[in-house]
């Protein structure tokens, strides 16, 4: 059954003249096995919240009331807007992008099989405008993303869409709003408490951006008609081989040993993510957030200054060969490559046989659209190792709800693997709140005048090379 | 008239302590004036090709077959599909993006105000029949846009384009083909005079890349109902203000004396490019592909190795505060910021009063998400500079045809700029062959048998590092 079958990596090409001495790897491993026992302690004694999910969400007493909003919002409505930013949206992206239809909002209902669905993210009035001018409301469910409930860009949103919801829809307006959010802290919980709003989950062990397979993935998902039962299962599996085996049998570990490596021995500082699938774009975009995000640090667990975190670059096979190409394989060797290859698409796409085919491209006869994408995958692969770049490949078995559970699951194990390497605290984000108080300065929030001071006289003094 | 303003640029934070000393720039000024004579002298004599395009554009002679081709379009079909990649497509993208509603293909027709557009890109079959499996063909117009005419992705597509027409309409097929390619020289210039298909012209002295304001991109502008005068006004009038007056007055070498200074005297080998309008992702994009492919070169004009080549990353804000701006402003130093600000959205979404609010949420009275996205932007330049990070600043007084215009051209002169002081030819390509025949290799393509043979036998010895 291919839906059940497992990704595997190939690190092979990180290894060789100017690249990862296999000695050297096995120096490293050896700090390696004491991250990876960190991680089993903790994983054992439940204290890596997300490290949870995938097995907590499978019991029905958690999984339930997600099950039963569902049922609801598909029963009586038949759009769905996430109101939310980053980790609140990046993960439903994803599989939206990996699971449905290209063109899922344009299908008819029934060949959609699920509820449409529209995100509002950016503080972007344009993109609020475009968006809520042509809902239907009283077909719209709009749930309402933020685990602290104060983002700014949510606040936003929501004040715009409940002032909506009041004036075109008095007596049901609540029922057109599900939050997710913290179980007890925050304005959202206090909100549904108060105004008598549904509101799911997010456990408060879990932060924003390690929060897909909680409510905030699973709900949207069973809007969409999607299999969470296979996600969480992919998810688990994966969880299951990264905590033990060092390297070369742990995923996750041998994974950050490599991004590691290639960035302090190599002077590697970005890494670029590179599918070769349209529907794997939204995983690198979640990745990139989540890698980002957790490992960029200034200072160290122990608060020694640390200054790391390699940059990721989303790309996309074969468009990038287009576009960014030339630049790797030209331009300095300072990246890492991480390819992603789709082993089975749903249809092939043969070509046409010789007799119906242009003559010029008449090389493309006995072959199909997949074996093309295939190959350029597998040649851009090798001209950068050719050219002394550091790469490796996640080769995934089709692209169903369980392979894009592994995946992503790999995803976060790696990121944690690696913030315990550098000896960072990946769960944390401390260098968001200076531009937060600053933008809450000028808008004249109560308590950041003395930002709003700041930047006034700083602007003015400063403002002097404008073309 | 708001359509004609003028795009500024502050570049003040790129000067001050730790960062470019005024003296060191005007230093660098010397050898950047010499660039500027060097690109005045090729612009007069006519040898920059995409320089002209803004000018001869506009002559009647030149627009008019494109004209007349988007009439024709408009009045028999109500789709059109581009089929090309990288620089063939991205550049439509940028348009639709910017200038057209965010769910513009959903609108019905006389709210759209032209054809509905979609793209077949990437050589994923999926998206293939994702796509082309929901098409009306009666009423869908393919324009197949590759300059060499043997781009292997366009090739692909367009083997299984034409079989389809020929196979639902035999006796029309052709007409629902529409090539944009070399006047002489190619493959689909040889099938357009063969099988008499309809075509329109790159010039040949134009790049793909820098081919946007060509037929490539106004054929389609023409088609969604876009004014491609003022459009090509914005890019003449760019291009009239980077021909001279040096630092501080031409905007495309000052940038690109600083991007340059940014590499090379301050290690930074990355430019995030980070609008702040969810209509200005498009531009990101477009720019990343020009850049990255026109700088990233193993070797100088002159044949000496040169290695150069900053990576550009494409952000968006307010939400990547959400992913990246941790990374950015505690991370490694070692990125330019390339903000880009929307001065004037077009509504800006005022928030309710303080009676309408929640009472956590009551700091946005008064205030408008035009506002709150705009002082983002504000804060996040702000915390940057604070923290010792180089930015600036492109502002623009709204977007439209013309401001658009504008800042396209502004990417193309300051990337060609940019060539020319890394001493590279930033309008050639060399470095994406390699992959290319191993691709074909792969793709048992005659001529390309050694290629496939040298993979087999490395991959056999290599594939030693499976998980």
């Amino acid at each position: 059954m291919s839906a059940r079958k497992t990704i595997s990596i190939d690190v092979s090409t990180c290894f060789g003249k100017n690249l990862i001495k296999t000695t050297e790897f096995s120096k490293a491993g050896k700090a390696a096995l004491k991250v990876e026992s960190r991680i089993k302690n903790e994983v054992d004694a439940g204290r890596l919240g997300f490290w949870k999910l995938p097995f907590e969400m499978r019991l029905s007493a958690r999984l339930k009331p997600i099950v039963e909003a569902a049922e609801a919002a598909r029963a009586n409505r038949d759009t769905l807007v996430i109101v939310g930013i980053g980790g609140s949206s990046l993960g439903t992206r994803m599989m939206v992008n990996a699971l449905k239809h290209r063109y899922y909002n344009e299908l008819p209902g029934l060949e959609r099989g699920g509820m449409k669905i529209y995100f509002l993210e950016n503080s972007d009035p344009d993109s609020f405008k475009e968006l809520t001018d042509r809902l239907d409301l009283s077909h719209t469910l709009f749930n309402i993303v933020s685990k602290s409930g104060s983002t700014v860009e949510t606040a936003a949103q929501y004040a715009l869409v409940r002032e909506l919801l009041m004036r075109r829809l008095p007596d049901t307006w609540k029922k057109h709003l599900l939050f997710t959010t913290d179980p007890e802290e925050g304005s959202l919980r206090k909100m549904a408490e108060e105004e008598g709003i549904a509101a799911l989950e997010v456990p408060s062990d879990v932060g924003g951006r390690f929060s897909m397979l909680s409510a905030v993935g699973l709900f949207p998902a069973l809007c969409l008609g999607l299999n969470v039962k296979d996600l969480l299962s992919g998810a688990a599996d994966m969880a299951g081989r990264c905590t033990s085996g060092g390297l070369f049998k742990n995923p996750a570990l041998t994974l950050a040993v490599i991004h590691h490596m290639a960035d302090t021995s190599f002077n590697k500082n970005m890494a670029v993510i590179f599918p070769y699938a349209d529907k794997l774009q939204g995983w690198a975009e979640w990745f990139c957030q989540l890698w980002a995000e957790s490992l960029g640090k200034a200072l160290d667990e122990k608060g020694n200054p640390a200054g790391c975190g390699t940059t990721p670059i989303k790309a996309l096979g074969a468009i990038d060969q287009h576009s960014q190409m030339q630049l790797y394989i030209e331009g300095p060797n300072d990246k890492l490559f991480v390819f992603v290859r789709n082993e089975k698409f749903n249809d092939p796409a043969k070509f046409p046989p010789r007799t119906k085919l242009p003559a010029a491209y008449d090389y493309l006869a006995g072959h199909s659209m997949s074996e093309l994408i295939q190959a350029e995958e597998a040649a851009s692969r090798f001209a950068l190792t050719k050219t002394g770049r550091m790469s490796y490949e996640i080769r995934l078995p089709g692209i169903s709800e369980y392979t894009l559970g592994q995946l992503l699951f790999l995803g976060e194990a790696m990121t944690a693997y690696a913030g315990y390497l550098y000896g960072v605290n990946p769960f944390d984000q401390p260098g968001v709140e200076l531009g937060k108080k600053y933008a809450y300065g000028l808008m004249g929030r109560k308590g950041y005048e003395s930002y709003a001071a700041e930047m006034k006289k700083t602007a003015a003094a400063d403002a002097k090379f404008i073309i």
